[in-house]
């Protein structure tokens, strides 16, 4: 390779890298992607992929009912087939240790209710972020609220 | 002073400061601060306080409604007279680099009805709290949802 080629790269790697350490990977790419994987796999195992994806200190500040933590939810029953619970985030921040964080957005519950017929209920939600000592990500927080019904059914 | 007292207490002078360092204070003590400092305010001034403690870009995730911008709180109405709202943490958390913290926790709800009568409602709430650049604390996100009335009325 030329010499001057081999320098003007080895220059143009060396300012890339600075760039990079300038620019961190966003804190709120980084929430985001984990409230896909966090849904994606309560698409997938339901009611039972909420305890894998909470701290062990994690709560549910449950819509009309308590304080839930771990403990509490692991007793609570998995959800009736055909219960999907779907999430958007609109917004999301870090904090500047990169430790905490947070996302806040819209969901879409639809269950059968006891005749059998379709319910679907809209709500946002607000989910906490902390990294654990090994590394991890887990919530701490997850806690919801209710919506009226889009004009426009989703 | 005796000479060798004059050490001693250096030394214990020099050992608290070591400590105090080690030990910085509290994040989640600084939190609950914050909040009482809020719910005295709110106490005082309605729902004037809260567009005072909320950052320019904090949002309140409106039980039964949307996602209220702080240009979307202003439009609202003062609360009638009579309404009070009081609220206790019962657990919080703060970054690492003390920049980005929470709490939540219980609130109390009193307004009057359309007849007059007093109505009491009882909630859960999340407050994210955010260290500003000019090194006040505002809250970020609001939001609350509701719990069962307790067996003992508060």
């Amino acid at each position: 390779m030329n010499r001057w080629l081999t320098i003007a790269l080895a220059v143009i790697a060396m300012s890339s890298a600075a760039t990079a350490r300038q620019n961190p990977p966003n804190g709120t790419e980084l929430l985001f992607k984990l409230e896909a994987q966090f849904a994606h796999d309560v698409a997938q195992h339901g009611h039972d992929a909420f305890l894998t994806w909470f701290a062990d200190d994690g709560v549910e500040v449950e819509d009309g009912d308590g304080i839930a933590t771990q403990e509490d939810r692991r007793k609570q029953s998995a959800w009736p087939e055909g219960t999907t619970l779907t999430w958007t985030p609109v917004h999301g921040d870090m904090a500047a240790s990169g430790d905490l964080g947070y996302t806040y957005g819209n969901y879409v519950y639809k269950y059968k209710d006891k005749t059998g017929k379709m319910v679907t209920r809209y709500g946002k939600y607000t989910t906490i972020w902390k990294k654990q000592k090994d590394g991890s990500w887990k919530v701490v927080l997850d806690m919801g609220n209710s919506s009226p019904a889009p004009k426009t059914p989703q």
